[in-house]
């Protein structure tokens, strides 16, 4: 219990386990939760099976200093093709869990008194683009949701942070959908894992609480 | 079946009824929809409820010209008091009718390549604030969403506007929850009914996607 | 001095007339100002000119009921392309104009509680695009200007409003820089004349401050 | 010439000499302008006196990496008080220094397609407060500055940032002017330089265009 404890909620192949590599590297004892394949297997649009995770993690390795929600659902689609269950699943997968896991996380950590949590957006964070109704509103409503968070937990030592990925992360996943996806084009996983890191290291003289990150090549 | 219809879902005491007097001033025959006491009654939470209702009224009144979408729960309270049901009931009732009453009524206005959606939006649609998370997380969830069908059906001929209420409207509903609310510094359902008809009447050379709306004496 | 009195700066062919119009139709008395050819001709980037224009209307019309500043220079080009002078004259006839029209006219309205003044956007007031440097530093410093002026003289009964046009107005200048221009393409200056003067008859319960407007086939 | 350069303007005993600092120990030539007491000295208000320094620079040390402009004037009070020549002054400090460096330094740094140029934006870059009209709306012009260089040279190789310092930075001058400032409210100036490093060593997979920095303690 003597390392600092970072969560990583949406722990997959991609940026989660660039997250895991420095992060460690950096000292910390890192931790994935992901629905199949973490440290720890939970389904985090399930308030009380996140509640048992973070209480079984707490348990063992103390109360998290870091903790990065990362989970998504792309959930996108002309209108007159999608359904309620789509837009609700959408929104389950990357909203709902993102209050979960503030739930479940934030109280130990205010208690505290320090730690930083981070929630992942999107290029449809901001803007709510033609044929991604339930992706842009599920993104939007984490926006509202970390600002409310920084707001209420800024004044106790919380420092709460959203970072808009304005491109496509480098990743397996991605090249399956985008196959002329050009390394050149994308956010190289390493590289979002570092200004991660550079936000949990901000003192609390200057923190963020929103940034954007786009490659080079993006447009925006 | 001669005079054009508008669909009001959130019908209620407040703006639900300045906005049918309005319309109907105006010539249009117009339809409230709550979940108790509108002219139809349904749970716009509900898809297949939202399915049926918007069915039966396109059955013996036509397809709407106008729909306004104005169904909130104002979801609020520091993170520790809130459970996941309240972030989520939020969010239905906010945001899934949203989606739903979309889904139910846009397709056929888009067929016809006419009509207006004007969805209400409040304070909280663009700042987060403190205890307010579940508001507005679905609030922010509701501009995104809107400001996705706007891009999907604007070529289609279909206008939809977001309108930020940035204050309390006068409603007995306001004086129980604020007593000491004075009328000169709340936003009365009348003139927030105007605004929504000049909405509509935009010819399509000046479409208005998003506005705000405060009393003059509302800091901001 | 009967008739309530509108005065239009950069009064020109296409959306100054067609204001003009508007209001006159409305029984206002409405004075255009301009370099060349309004009704008075003045040098608004000048403040003493400004002044002396604005002191010279109220001697024989009263103070103003409106104010509608609608004077703005495209400036635009590389930077490698682009000198200081062309940014400071872009500015200074976009913005200081404004700033220049707000204190030779609102001082007064503000004694009498009362009053409308309305400042033009356009895209370039919240979106800075590759080769508008000049255009928009100089729309997102007007835009600052009126949400200034909004929080100084709401609380004081003056309605200020910032209207972005996210679009083409239909104009001989417009046809002359565009010449492939459709008519269904461009915002019209009657329809936009209509929007004004209905945010100058919104009540005090109900102000807009800030509002889009676009063509229905403007993407954005 | 063998050492990176780095070129602050706007240098002084705050925020200048914590850039500087940072960057000299993390190996960079660090160069600071000011109209007095720089490293070099030249008013950025004119365009020829800053080609003349960059020219003079770029002579003796060759071509920047990196750019922070960081020149601003906080004008500000109620219209009334306010006279034009404060307007303007408080723009030409603020946003026409800013063009007048852009003009000055990018074009050889686009050359050589490589190199970060850092702006320094406050509150009113996003928030026009009442009472901050000149200082809004220069700041809000130097955000449209910095959006539109982006977008011209983003593709270049150029990285542009903009950010939000939302908080009054520790220095004399502002204990001069908020006596009863305590440290723990504040922005601390080597903090704010740690971010700007950051930034510049961000690769070209992940660059932010604009975040913000704000004390724990600031309400926002």
């Amino acid at each position: 219990m003597d390392k600092k404890l970072a969560v990583i909620t949406g722990y997959g192949a991609g940026l989660g386990k660039a997250l895991k590599e420095r992060f460690e590297m950096e000292g910390y004892t890192v931790l994935g939760i992901a629905r199949h394949g973490g440290d720890f297997e939970a389904d985090l649009t399930d308030p009380d099976a996140t509640d048992r995770v973070f209480a079984e993690i707490t348990k063992h390795y103390g109360t998290p200093e870091i903790v990065i929600h990362n989970v998504a659902h792309l959930g996108r689609g002309q209108l007159e093709s999608l359904t309620a269950d789509d837009f609700e699943q959408t929104w389950k997968t990357t909203t709902l869990s993102a209050f979960n896991v503030a739930k479940s996380a934030i109280p130990a950590m205010a208690a505290l008194h320090r730690g930083t949590v981070i929630f992942t957006g999107a290029t449809a964070s901001t803007k709510g683009g033609k044929g991604f109704s339930p992706f842009a509103s599920a993104k939007f409503a984490l926006r509202g949701l970390a600002q409310s968070l920084a707001r209420e937990f800024q004044p106790n030592g919380i420092h709460i942070a959203h970072v808009i990925l304005d491109g496509i992360i480098w990743s397996e996943v991605s090249l399956k959908r985008f196959p002329n996806l050009q390394i050149e084009n994308a956010l190289l996983p390493k590289d979002i894992a570092e200004v991660y890191l550079n936000l949990v290291k901000q003192p609390k003289s200057t923190w963020s609480h929103e940034l954007d990150l786009r490659p080079q090549n993006e447009a925006f």
